[in-house]
C-alpha cells in the first residue's frame, strides 16, 4: 500500500488511500494576496500567523509555506529585491521557522526558487514535502537532487517543457516520466504525489471527467498518491464553494488522497455585521449600544464569529466516513460535536424509507 | 446508451448516464409521517398537494407517490381498513390525480399493494415509473405483468425471499436475476433502474463502497440505470445532510442515475423565529409589532421564509455540471441566481493558484 510520510516535530501524516484525505492548507501563500505581500515586505508575520492556527484548528493536516512574495517598494530602492532568487530563500526561512514555533503540524515547502525550497528543508523539523518538481529538464535536475537529499516527498505537477497540456494522457504520460526520473535518483514512487493539474470546468467540460480518470490511472497504474489546487475547478463560476464541496468527494472517491485548499471559513465580517444591522434599524429594531457586534453575528444570519471548518472541510470529512477511512465515524462525530453552529443544523433526524 | 424514460402528459424526462441525476421527490410518503397519514385518512390532500409543488419548484424531476397510509381511526370501525389491499388502491388513485392536475412532471407509482400500482398506472397521464418490484418470486409474478402490460419502467430493489444480503455480490446476484426474469416477460435492461440497496454507513462502515462498487458494476454489466433512497446512507448518524451532500456526488461520480431523495429545505418554522425573537429580545433587541415574522428569517439568521432546493439538490447539480451533464454549466449559473439567499454566499471569487 502507497504510503507518504510527513513529519512535524513530533507528528507523523501518512498520505494513502486507506487513510482520512489529507488537506493541505493553501492560506500561507503571498501570490495574489497583495495585502499579506505588503505585510510581509514590512516584516509584519501576523497574518502568517493567524493563518496557520486557523487552518489548524479547522483541520488542515499538513500547511503549505509558499514564499512567493513580489516586495514592490523595496524593489523600487534596491534593485536586487526585483530577483525572487534574493527575495524568497530568507522569507521562506523566516516563514517556516515561525510556523512551526506555533503550530506542530508538517509543512509543505512551496517555492519556484532552489533556494527558498534549500532554505525551507534546512529550516524545516521532521519531514516536509516539497513543492514542486514539474516534468521540465530544468526543474526536474534542479528539484530531484533536493528530494534526494534530504529525502523528502515532493509534489509532481503533470506539465513539462511543452506546457500543460490538455489531453489527460499527455499529463499521465509527464507524470510517469517524473516517477520514472525520481527513481534514477533512487527516489521511491511512494515519495512523488502527483498533482494532475486540475482545469476549471467554467472552461473545460470535461475537466472533471478527466481528473476523475486520471486519479484513478495514476493509483491503478502507477501506485502514487495526488494532490491538487482545489479550487481551481470552479474558477470563474457562481457558488464556487458549491462546486468544490461536490468535486473534493468525487475526486476523493476516485482515489486523491490530499488536496491542497482553504480549509477556513473566515468569521462574519466587522463589514458585514454593521451592515446587517443596519437593515435591522431600518426595520426599526434596534441594537443597542454595548453589543458586542461578533457575538451577534450568529444570532442575525452571517454565521459563526470567528473562524470555523469550510464546507469543503465538511465534505471532505464525510468522503472519509464514506470511504470507509474514519473508523466507526468517530472523527465525523467528533467534527459535528465542534462544529454544530447556531443556524447551520447540527443533529437532524430523519426518516428510514420503507421499501417494497 | 441505456435511457429509461419516464413521462407525464406533456413532459418527458430521461435517466440516463449521460443525462442529468434524475431526482425523485420522496416526500409524498405517509410510511412514518403520522401527520399526513392522519391528513389522508380525514381527506385532507393538502400536504399532499403542497408536497408535490414545493418539491417541483425546488428541483424534483419525478415524484413518487407512496399509498402505504394506515389509517388507525377507521380502522377501529371498520376493520376492512386494517388491510391495505382496501385502503391504497382508493387512496393512490385519488392522490395521482389530484398531483398529476396541479404539477406537469412524471410520476413514480410506490406501493406494496397490486391493487394501488395497478391503480396508480391507470389513472397516472404518461409514461410513469413503477416502484417496485424486488427478487422475491411473488413480487417478481405480480408486478412483471404489470409492468409489461402498461409498458413502464421499474424500479428493481436488491432483496428476494432470503432478505437483504449483507454481501454485495448476492445483491448484484439478485438484479442480475430480475434484470433475466423481465427479459423473461420482453422487458428490456433500459426498463429495469435497480436500487443496489444502500445500508446505513452507521452500521456498516463499507457501506459506502459497496455502493460505488455495486454501481459501477450494474452499469458496467447489466447496462441499467440505477436508484437508491439516498437519506438511508446517514441514518442514526448527526449532520445528516453533510453525509448526504457528500454521498449523492459520489455515487453520481460512480454512476448512479437518479435517488429518491428530499428536495426541500423547509422555511423557517414560526417556533423557530420566535424562539430568535425572544432570544435578541433578551439581549435588548426588540422586534416592533407589525413586522412579519416570516420575512424577518433570512435577517436573523433562520434561513429563507419559504422551502428552498436543499442542500443535497445544490451537490447533485454540481456534481452534473463536474460530470460534464450540464452543458455550458447553464442549469449551475441559472441555479445559483435564483438559489442565492441571504447568508448563502453565493458568488465569491477566489483566486487561483500559481502552480510551479
Amino acid at each position: 500500500m502507497t504510503r507518504t510520510v510527513v513529519e512535524s516535530r513530533t507528528k507523523t501524516v501518512i498520505i494513502g488511500f486507506d487513510q482520512p484525505f489529507c488537506v493541505i492548507g493553501e492560506r500561507i501563500n503571498p501570490t495574489g494576496r497583495k495585502k499579506l505581500a505588503a505585510e510581509l515586505e514590512a516584516g509584519d508575520f501576523s497574518s502568517v500567523e493567524r493563518d496557520a492556527l486557523e487552518q489548524v484548528a479547522c483541520g488542515a493536516a499538513v500547511l503549505d509555506i509558499n514564499s512567493g512574495a513580489v516586495f514592490s517598494n523595496k524593489m523600487a530602492e534596491d534593485p536586487r529585491y526585483a530577483d525572487n532568487n534574493f527575495v524568497e530563500p530568507a522569507l521562506m526561512k523566516e516563514m517556516v521557522a515561525r510556523v512551526q514555533g506555533l503550530v506542530d503540524v508538517p509543512l509543505c515547502i512551496d517555492s519556484s526558487v532552489p533556494g527558498a525550497l534549500k532554505n525551507g528543508l534546512e529550516t524545516a523539523h521532521g519531514r516536509p514535502l516539497l513543492n514542486s518538481v514539474t516534468g521540465e529538464e530544468e526543474r526536474l535536475e534542479l528539484v530531484l537532487p533536493l528530494v534526494k537529499k534530504y529525502n523528502v516527498p515532493v509534489v509532481a505537477i503533470s506539465n513539462d517543457d511543452t506546457g500543460i497540456s490538455e489531453d489527460p494522457d499527455v499529463r499521465f504520460a509527464v507524470a510517469k516520466k517524473i516517477v520514472e526520473r525520481a527513481a534514477d535518483f533512487g527516489i521511491p514512487a511512494h515519495d512523488i504525489v502527483v498533482d494532475p493539474l486540475v482545469m476549471p470546468i467554467g472552461a473545460m467540460a470535461t475537466a472533471g471527467h478527466q481528473v476523475f480518470t486520471l486519479v484513478r490511472r495514476l493509483r491503478d497504474e502507477l501506485g502514487v498518491n495526488t494532490t491538487c489546487g482545489a479550487s481551481n475547478i470552479s474558477f470563474g463560476l457562481p457558488n464556487r464553494h458549491g462546486i468544490n464541496n461536490a468535486f473534493l468527494p468525487m475526486a476523493a472517491a476516485a482515489g486523491m488522497t490530499s488536496a491542497i485548499m482553504n480549509p477556513v471559513q473566515p468569521g462574519a465580517s466587522a463589514k458585514k455585521i454593521e451592515a446587517r444591522i443596519a437593515e435591522l434599524a431600518a426595520l426599526g429594531i434596534v441594537v443597542p449600544d454595548g453589543i458586542d457586534p461578533k457575538a451577534l453575528a450568529p444570532l442575525i444570519g452571517l454565521g459563526a464569529a470567528s473562524a470555523t471548518p469550510s464546507k469543503e472541510v465538511e465534505a471532505i470529512k464525510a468522503a472519509n466516513f464514506l470511504l470507509n477511512n474514519d473508523a466507526s465515524g468517530a472523527d465525523w462525530i467528533r467534527f459535528n460535536k465542534v462544529a454544530a453552529a447556531p443556524g447551520e443544523g447540527g443533529a437532524r433526524e430523519g426518516r428510514r424509507r420503507r421499501r417494497g
